[in-house]
């Protein structure tokens, strides 16, 4: 049987890596969802272990000094990390683990985890960028200029990724995830065992 | 749009490079089947340009001087080799480029051309491939067993590949290999220019 992975979704701003990330759990059963560690509260009728792992700020500072995460990253005064233990247990287990991650965070696993798979979401144009990150948000238009002009600065770093998708039509940007998850279960590195089991 | 490249299908005598390489051909048009150069005399039906370039060996040893071959080996006193400029020249256009080849073939264009995408492919067990090599020749139990060892002893070539594919069911594999060309279209080398043409 193929190793598991862990593969990175991962692009600017607007790009849709939320709409693309649910699509794809909710067609490919098997793959998990990488869980969070944050020290903000829990909202209503989220799960420990399922939406996030909740933990206090000393707890969290402690597990950034064990180097228990993969990134973690302060947003608005909260914390939030993606632990290493969770993914490196379902990959054990062989599972592909999905990781859904803004650029700078990506950066981070790519330092701290560089055997994961790292795809960059695009949209299909700039102007397209922008009018999804207008349509989404509630924000000044200054607001809006800064997201952009942190997206465009973001595409510098590609070059750090293995595949691009353009997500133009979400269907079709799934269904390009979905082949490079079934190509990278191909790869010598996850299928070396077989060798062994043919050579019997 | 993105850049061509070369995909090297190879692996051991009796794993079904020839079936495979053929089914791909006829289910994907815009693929071009890597033309090799031989000193052998063109047999009834044989096109210049189209089953192999037909050189005289004075011409092919010139070339293998000037540095033109990806690789060549002699086979029963005839050379054979795969010229470069062939698969340039096309890898340039865009095109994806389809080279069959016996494991030291491969071996060499790694060499050669290490950007090349590496292809090993296996039969579903060892007693299945010696039945293959029986079945496909009239030749004595001795060569047979030879065959065998000799495809037993490839097998320890597999991690200079990129890709493992069984080929249990030849369409199966032909899928698969489907897959990994459509992935390695969205390798971010190959699309490299998209960011450009975004960012305008």
């Amino acid at each position: 049987m193929s190793k598991g992975f862990l593969l990175v979704i991962s692009g600017p701003s607007g790009a849709g890596k939320g709409t693309v990330c649910r699509r794809i759990l909710e067609r490919n059963k098997k793959l998990v969802f990488s869980v969070s560690a944050t020290t903000r509260l829990p909202r209503r009728g989220e799960k420990e272990g399922v939406n996030y792992f909740f933990v206090d700020e000393e707890k969290f500072n402690k597990m950034i000094e064990d180097g228990d995460f993969l990134e973690y990253a302060n947003v608005h005064g909260n914390l939030y990390g993606t632990p290493k233990k969770f993914v490196l247990d379902q990959i054990e287990k062989g599972n592909i683990v999905i990781l859904e991650i803004d650029v700078q965070g990506a950066l981070q696993v790519k330092q701290s985890y560089p055997e994961a798979v790292f795809v960059f979401l695009l949209p299909p144009s700039m102007s397209e960028l922008k009018n999804r990150i207008r349509k989404r948000r509630t924000e000044s238009e200054d607001d809006i200029d800064l997201r952009f002009k942190n997206a465009f600065e973001e595409l510098k770093f590609v070059d750090e990724y293995d595949y691009i998708v353009i997500n133009d039509e979400v269907i079709e940007a799934v269904q390009k995830i979905e082949i490079i998850i079934e190509a990278e279960k191909l790869k010598v590195k996850r299928l070396r065992n077989i060798i062994d089991s043919i050579m019997k």
